[in-house]
């Protein structure tokens, strides 16, 4: 396990490669639950997600060490695809991606704009089985989350967030294989050690939820079906799950929660957010419900990359005219 | 008329009141291109729109002239409708807004939200009849470009991004009433001497471009009809006609090329536009048919302040996968 240090490792190796993304601020939300909302958008990081740190971190880690490798190998249907083609790209590696048949043509195009070799695989379980057959082949497999260098480079977005001025009181990210959370666990700690830090899941993907409270890992038999696309894993790891019971817990919301600041927050902040990027806001707003006025909150935005699909989803009932309030309840969405 | 001076005096008196916005850039866009195009995102502006500019540094002047007035009264169904509630709020000077009727109630909401009294008139017409009335009665009115304050407020979002090193040989920026555009002359002009600069409207919203080549103001008797909302004025004044005569032309685009570069952009850049907001891009890309690669271009987004309507009108049909390529003919739109 790593310490807060692989964190400024990571920053201080990655450098100018990924972007410092802007703190994003809404003074009519401010005003409207009495709050102060600070929104780290790293939807408007390289490839549009915070995927970018860890993927690159991982294979500059490598190549420090002299043991960068010949030819990489992942697995996803989504940001992570992109992260790691281009991660391989700046650094000139051949990379294959294995997607499972139903990723969006959007993503496949933009991974395979980025220079890697896109292979549809039937299901996930089948692209993690055709990546595995690969990595006994000599290629180096780059997971998701699973990885010290990917915990530690994904830490780095809230690292900045704190480093620029930030000053939570408490932070919140999505979770899903734990990498993003494990990260901004070890960054807080470190540099806001007064600061709360949660996790947030879909009520219908609360495996993190589950094993934080049951103090074991919780794994799904097959996928669970959420608007957040970007946290369907099936669990933690033992890695994450280290880091994940030192936060102070994983917070669960509903779709309806989802779809409203999905939409609140795209017409506020005037970004693109995918669903899985509104979770944070979605568990702040639960947990500042009866709070006396004044806290600070950071957000992190995980990422902007939404197909039509599920941009259609998102958008087929205008929620906007239901403006945010301290104690509103959110419409329910079909 | 104004000279350049009164931009850079414009940017020190607004200071840290409005947001220095950040340019956007996209490694996919220019690689399909083969040119280097940098955005500037005025969504990302305060009340999501670079009126926040004009509208604040008109009320300033005459704050620093000692002439801050009792009442501010503006008519908009759009984004000079926020900005004046927004610079009002600031000054705590009251404020009405005449709204035709058919205003979308998410603007509506924003003005209000910002403490502004919102009546709403039956026409453009009306509106401005109104508010022309209360002008009578000693209210200021804040019109929405045809003010020197108003001119040189919009033409320190062009200066920012030069100073901050977009280094383009061409600004392209939207046409509405002329403010932005005459801004932007004076910023290119006095800063960026060899870099052109274009206007850019939308073929069945023309009236700026027929000016330009009559070299007399062209003026429609009903607004015309598109889904660039932003630019739906009547006509230049003669005041922005000056400036907008001494810029290298108004370029006009099709419906079509608005709902194209309107996805992409909102997808490459992960931020929210609403359709005027593209209309540089838009230009640009036609200016950029049959030349060498390596050119630099600075666009100016406009805002993100989009409706539930017009989001569906944009999204009604998917464009993402016909990706941007030299030459490429827009697929039309419905």
């Amino acid at each position: 396990m790593i310490g807060p240090e692989e964190v400024l490792r990571a920053q201080a190796r990655l450098g100018e490669r990924v972007h410092r993304t802007p703190l994003l601020r809404s003074s009519l939300l401010d005003a409207w639950l009495g709050h102060r909302f600070v929104f780290k958008a790293e939807n408007l990081q390289k490839i549009g997600a915070f995927k970018a740190r860890g993927g690159l971190n991982t294979l500059l880690s490598l190549e420090e060490r002299g043991e960068l490798p010949h030819r990489v190998v992942a697995h996803s249907s989504g940001n992570h695809a992109q992260a790691a083609a281009w991660a391989c790209a700046g650094l000139e590696i051949p990379c294959t991606v294995f997607m499972p048949e139903g990723a969006s043509a959007i993503k496949r195009l933009a991974t395979e704009a980025y220079g890697a070799r896109v292979e549809l695989a039937g299901t996930r379980q089948e692209a993690e089985a055709r990546s595995a057959a690969m990595e006994r082949e000599g290629a180096f497999l780059l997971h998701p989350y699973d990885l010290d260098e990917v915990v530690a480079g994904q830490g780095t977005a809230c690292l900045e967030a704190l480093q620029d001025g930030a000053a939570p009181t408490a932070v919140f990210t999505p979770c899903g294989g734990g990498g993003l959370l494990s990260g901004s666990v070890l960054a807080t700690r470190a540099v806001a050690p007064g600061c709360a830090i949660f996790g947030v899941e879909p009520v219908y993907a609360n495996d993190a939820a589950r094993s934080y409270r049951a103090g074991e890992i919780f794994r799904w038999d097959t996928a669970p079906r959420t608007l957040a696309d970007g946290v369907q894993t099936l669990s933690l790891s033992e890695r994450t799950f280290h880091y994940v019971r030192q936060s102070d817990g994983v917070l669960e919301v509903e779709e309806s929660e989802i779809v409203y600041w999905t939409q609140w927050l795209t017409h506020l902040l005037k970004v693109t957010l995918e669903p899985t990027s509104v979770l944070g806001m979605a568990g702040a707003f639960r947990w500042l419900q009866g709070r006396d006025p004044g806290e600070t909150v950071l957000v992190i935005l995980s990422g902007g990359n939404l197909s039509a699909a599920t941009r259609e989803r998102v958008w087929s009932r205008d929620v906007l005219e239901t403006p945010p309030r301290p104690g509103l309840e959110i419409p329910p969405w079909p």
